[in-house]
């Protein structure tokens, strides 16, 4: 297939390259900053474009991996051109671009991208969504030229999942954080405690999180939890994160889940 | 060494199976219910006790293995036998042990550890602690053979090392269980999503959490969030979590870290 990438953000970074691995051709890149466009554009052979009167009509598919709420004028700009179009957000209903044409789509990665980290992009869940069986059917056969895991997935479940996410993803990434930080008051290197980071996301792999839960809470350890809150008197913020975490947890171990 | 074994939940499951695996004899195991010290000790070929009073004296190390508010206790219970008694604790001073005996010190293996999943033990983290330099020495040779990452950590540190682990380990975990729970309610499989928390854990093997931030708070996507908040109506508890963490990231974001 012939395709062009509209952004030049995470998301679009890794699904050009991986189209371009899965052997399609990269006609454009297109971003408002040409210079991000450049570069992209430079690692899949591509054109870059800052502006829209530019692009090429000769392309099969448009994806459009950009702010969500920047999704639906974009897509108001491409329809003229009625080719294929999808668009890449969790948060963001078929709808959007269905209601403005009649040939669009979703491909949603369900994984933390980042243009500084490679990922191995056939173990990346793809989410795809179509208007009809015909077109879920040509987005299922395209997505499966650049991932093994390919799940129709329709917009109201697609929202949970980015809601899902959020939780088992960037919210734990931020918690890496704060140990970092505190970790580094004490001038205690943040290697000490990767070992551990990675052994808790393998261990939920094969198991159930609620089957390997460790730690003060789950073993209603109130000294020890008295002690934590204590020591994180200075910042309130990280001590109500603390008591509302451990609560959860709490209250999962009672009701036996 | 001839070591016996002081409990038998997860820690003491993990570190009796590595001193076993590290050349070491396991002599006995106690805990107060012998069913648990029976199948512990079957598994590291040593005898099960429920009685302190059945103590073999003829051992070179006792571990400490229980809750942290029996540390004190079993602690005052083995001092009789004048021989190295370690506890395992992250939350517990030396002091706990070494105000009462003066051959004592600390082994604390900066991982999460579950009876039910096995864990490549010289890849643990071992901190220790001993009372002086003599006792450190022979703990770090000890720790050694069943560790290649053994660390010097005093109590202080090793408080706030065991507080980060919770932040880093404890709470992501509880967080994928609250993922795990959205999607169930719109019978999505889990399976979806282990892709995901698994990469979040391997980014932060290299780079910083920070530096790999993603989701719809480091964006500053207000929409998405007011959306996510709303999906969570039925769910005070969870919006307050998500209130906070993410309030946490945009901060985090606008400082520069």
């Amino acid at each position: 297939m012939r395709i062009t990438i509209i952004g030049s953000g995470n998301v679009a970074t890794h699904l050009a390259a991986a189209f371009k691995n899965g052997g399609h051709r990269i006609v454009q890149v297109y971003s408002r900053e040409i210079q991000n466009a450049a570069l992209l554009a430079y690692h899949v052979k591509a054109e870059a474009i800052d502006r829209l009167q530019d692009i090429d009509p000769e392309t099969d598919l448009f994806v459009i991996a950009v702010k969500d709420d920047a999704i639906f004028s974009l897509g108001l700009s491409l329809a003229p051109y009625k080719k294929l179009t999808v668009h890449t957000s969790g948060a963001t209903a078929l709808t959007v671009l269905s209601s403005i044409m009649p040939n669009s789509g979703v491909l949603y990665p369900l994984q933390t991208l980042s243009k500084n980290k490679e990922v191995d992009f056939l173990n990346v869940p793809l989410c795809i969504e179509g208007p009809d069986e015909q077109t879920t059917r040509i987005l299922e056969q395209l997505a499966q030229t650049i991932s093994n895991k390919v799940y129709r997935i329709n917009s109201a479940q697609r929202k949970v999942l980015h809601l899902a996410a959020v939780f088992a993803c960037n919210f734990p990434n931020y918690l890496y954080e704060v140990a970092r930080r505190l970790l580094d008051k004490q001038n205690i290197d943040f290697e000490l405690i990767r070992p551990l980071i990675l052994e808790t996301a393998q261990k939920v792999q094969e198991n159930l999180p609620v089957e390997v839960q460790t730690g003060p809470a789950v073993r209603n350890d109130e000294n020890t939890m008295k002690m934590h809150l204590q020591m994180l008197q200075d910042e309130p913020g990280l001590q109500m994160i603390y008591e509302l975490l451990s609560q959860g947890i709490i209250k999962n171990t009672k009701d036996g889940h």
